[in-house]
């Protein structure tokens, strides 16, 4: 079964954490133990694990981005979206988290944010559970 | 059980859509509800799934790349495909893509993407299934 | 069951190859068929699979990596390592490979590297082996 977030996004770059939400499915689901697997359906967002204590870090992932893949630049595709469209492919499209004693195994800094490159939109994120046998 | 697509690159860069490829491969192994796996088992090609629809997506990205890592720069590694290494690590080796009603679980503008980064070459990506118990 | 490893770092920056350990888990595991997940539970630290036979090529990378994110730039975040964080989302923070005949499926230059972006510290990653049904 295939759990469905339904994001907002507000701006044209916005990283949005996400990991309460996830955390509910994970403990709904009951599982104690199993695999947790993050999916994005979009091909101008993603989903990244990092900091979530300082807001600064996405900032300056955000920022730097931007830099790696300008805005203005002689891009082919006549949407205008290519750095969006870049950047969703260096970030990554899908995440896997392990679930132990029913909960999700993150590191202490560590959450889980939905990367809007191309906004705003309604965006969303499948989730998908597997418990061990 | 791991299947094995064969690919052929004939450029020394190059996006190939493998999307019908892996399809086939899901539907022929007639799971309803499961997770596929997708694994590039060489060093200097990458696996990606991003916009199918307009080729020009996969142009700019794969031309972006080669501003963020140049051909010609001062690189140890003496066989001179160090840029290949490079964005191979960058857009990674691995997809997880999950299943359900028999299909792959992509959004309308997903394709999946055999990147070449160091062709011509004979290339094989690796597929496996796992369907939920 | 996860698995760890623990992990010391020396400087700043570090590729260390993790083949081996991870190796040993799936070996004592007695896992003949399935898929091996390896998972980094820090934010300025990833894990890489790429070339283990010339040591210059994740020397490369990881030069490259540090004019993708130079050292010093405007950053927001005060603790300084926001070039870590940056390198991190663009590498990852997990891997699947797959197990087939007990033995994970690497292609005959790949290695498995923890990387280190903020050195020297004590770290650790998450090990999980999944079998096939």
């Amino acid at each position: 079964m295939i759990h469905k977030i339904n994001i907002n996004t507000h701006t044209r770059v916005e990283f949005q954490e996400i990991t309460g939400a996830v955390r509910d499915i994970v403990e709904s689901s009951g599982v104690q133990s199993g695999v947790c697997y993050v999916f994005v359906p979009h091909t101008t967002a993603a989903v990244m694990i990092n900091e979530h204590a300082d807001p600064d870090v996405a900032e300056d992932i955000a920022a730097q981005l931007d830099l790696i893949a300008p805005r203005h630049n002689k891009y082919r595709h006549a949407e205008g979206n290519s750095p969006a469209h870049i950047k969703a492919s260096l970030i990554g499209d899908s995440k896997v988290i392990f679930i132990e004693d029913g909960q999700l195994v993150l590191g202490t800094w560590q959450g889980i944010f939905f990367c809007e490159f191309d906004g705003p939109r309604q965006r969303s994120l499948m989730v998908k559970i597997v418990a061990d046998k």
